[in-house]
């Protein structure tokens, strides 16, 4: 049974990252909607349940913002991770992830369900 | 220059999960230690801080309980993950991932300091 909340942690597969600095930033992401929306009810009543997560790519910073401001618009939760670039990305501040809802399934598929599972 | 507050997140790279999966643990864990010690005076440092994250991997379930156990008598927060296994891991409960802290460097790489960045 598909989850009725979930929240989309949408990666750049492009920049290549090591595998422990993707989680690293999707922790960012994910943790970042949360921390800004804990009064929502949608996110309380989504960590009430399983807080279920499902991870995604995409293939560039243009298609990372493109899916970023789709949800927002959709008034869909979100948050967009900026890495300082201080110990990777050799020194450059760089857009690695976003992570979009938590809200319901059906409306985030919407904006994401086109994008391939990491 | 090394972080003053960390949390680290510890993967297990025995079950060879899907980096997506990693991903969605890793946040899992991170997200649960900040979610159940929000008045923590050092979680608020942190998140007002970088929110440094590091990941790294141990070999199996039993080196992971090993080192959050470790954390949690050396007073250091931290959470553990079951996965469901509703979608992976052939519907059994599985232990996936761990996050220790966040708390002082110096005070968590005497627990983690020794395992392998991921």
């Amino acid at each position: 049974m598909a989850p009725k909340l979930k929240q989309v942690i949408v990666i750049r597969k492009d920049l290549k990252m090591r595998r422990g600095k993707e989680v690293a930033q999707g922790a960012h992401a994910s943790m970042k909607v949360v921390l800004e929306n804990l009064e929502n009810p949608l996110v309380q009543e989504w960590l009430d349940e399983a807080f279920t997560k499902v991870c995604v790519s995409v293939d560039s910073e243009e298609e990372l913002f493109s899916i970023y401001d789709e949800a927002k618009t959709s008034g869909i939760i979100a948050a967009i991770i900026t890495d300082s670039g201080l110990t990777e990305f050799a020194g450059v501040p760089t857009v690695t992830c976003a992570a979009i809802g938590p809200d319901w399934s059906d409306k985030i598929d919407l904006v994401t369900g086109h994008l391939k599972l990491r």
